[in-house]
């Protein structure tokens, strides 16, 4: 199934996309549910980010390829986003005025389905996924990493809508060997394989999971590959994950 | 106004707290509600957090007695805790086997009522604040500080139960000059007054929302003050700030 969230008439739905239309899902998307047997063109829906995640987890240092001069992580490293940073698809990334360089990270994210806490075998981190979307780990790079950089990274990784998901979890997806490939304006930024990852999708659920609880629609940005690129007002960055799809952002400077 | 939420009869509810009772609130505790005229009183119900936050917000290095060696702050240092460490008074702080030093952290925990973002005037602050709370940020000093340290802090402040909050949120409360006092055991490990923090509640609020919106329900530690002290399973913590009340919680070690 292709999960999505969906505005329509001013109300929110959870619905399935099939084919050019999505199919409205009634009850909840994470246990019972029904779909509905209609089909409404997508062109007549807004979508928004297919999930409203509690929570917000995401892996620092997790592809070689990424780590320029740093050393490879010795354990999964997590870090948070704020869930309010979450936005969907065709929705703006919006540049704060003060903020400096910033760049965007195509990743994986996978989508948690139930609560669960540490999970101690590989073979059951698969029961509590519901499926994987696109990412953009938008980062603010002075703020993360300059001269004066933060104690944390609460804005450099947090800022309203710093946090694009989308456009949809699919429920069937292979994470092991997956293209994950950036574009910015058309322009490949980044592009690389999922199996490249340093500690995989079931590495990341038991080592947060073993202390921090899971739950459904809480959402793991896995990590971004290679070198990123700044952004300026007026770009379009697109994250596309061949088999789930394409997520689409245009970027703003701040009014 | 002393806004509780609290189990009864295996249904949650906010109530108002008055004398040694509860009055359930029907409505939206944050907007329109009214509240019943008959009451429950306090020991027939279980107490949970207050609110339910969509975001944790706290803050590093904010009393001067805090800092140690560290140079004081340049502008207001915000790192999140994850919801989901979230716990009410009475609930256990849950120490995980392989932990190492946790300290408690009293602190003062401002409650955000309101949307509000880029709130440019310290008076135009208290339009967004609902009120008071009592607070522990929970740490976990290897995880945070030590020579292993991780890369940011995620479980050093937000493993499951690192953020007990409570007993209610006070409506009516000055932040300016509160002790906050906390007790391991009934001695008392830290004791200092609000007028100490380097920034206050509205500075907070400002810098925050310059680049994240707050929303009702949000919540934000302001930091604690001096020496910490580490917690043993069979503690029981106190953080006591007087108008407001006393937030309990006992200490385990993992099952």
């Amino acid at each position: 199934m292709r999960l999505v969230r969906y505005l329509f008439g001013g109300q929110v739905y959870y619905g399935a996309v099939e084919g050019e239309g999505v199919k409205r899902i009634t009850g909840n998307p994470f246990g019972e549910h029904t779909v509905a047997a209609s089909n409404r063109p997508l062109s007549e829906v807004k979508l928004l980010p297919p999930v409203v995640p509690g929570k917000v987890i995401a892996i620092a240092l997790n592809y070689k390829s990424h780590l320029g001069s740093r050393p490879q992580p010795k354990r999964v490293e997590p870090f948070f986003k704020t869930p309010s940073c979450i936005v969907g698809p065709e929705d703006a990334i919006i540049l704060p005025k003060d903020v400096g360089r910033v760049d965007a990270e195509g990743e994986l994210v996978a989508v948690i389905g139930k609560r669960c806490r540490n999970v101690a075998k590989r073979e059951d981190t698969w029961d509590y996924i519901m499926g994987f979307t696109c990412g953009n780990d938008v980062s603010a790079r002075e703020w993360q990493n300059g001269q004066d950089k933060d104690v944390q990274w609460w804005r450099a990784k947090s800022a309203d809508t710093f946090g694009p998901i989308g456009p949809w979890v699919l429920t069937e997806f292979d994470p092991y060997n997956s293209r994950v490939t950036t574009r910015i304006n058309g322009q490949v930024a980044q592009d690389e394989s999922t199996k490249d990852l340093i500690y995989s999708v079931p590495e990341i659920i038991m080592a947060v999971s073993r202390y921090i609880t899971l739950e459904p629609g809480d959402i793991i940005f896995t990590g971004t590959p290679g070198t990123t690129r700044p952004l300026k007002p007026g770009d379009v960055v697109e994250v596309d994950i061949p088999g789930i799809g394409v997520l689409r952002n245009p970027v703003q400077g701040e009014a």
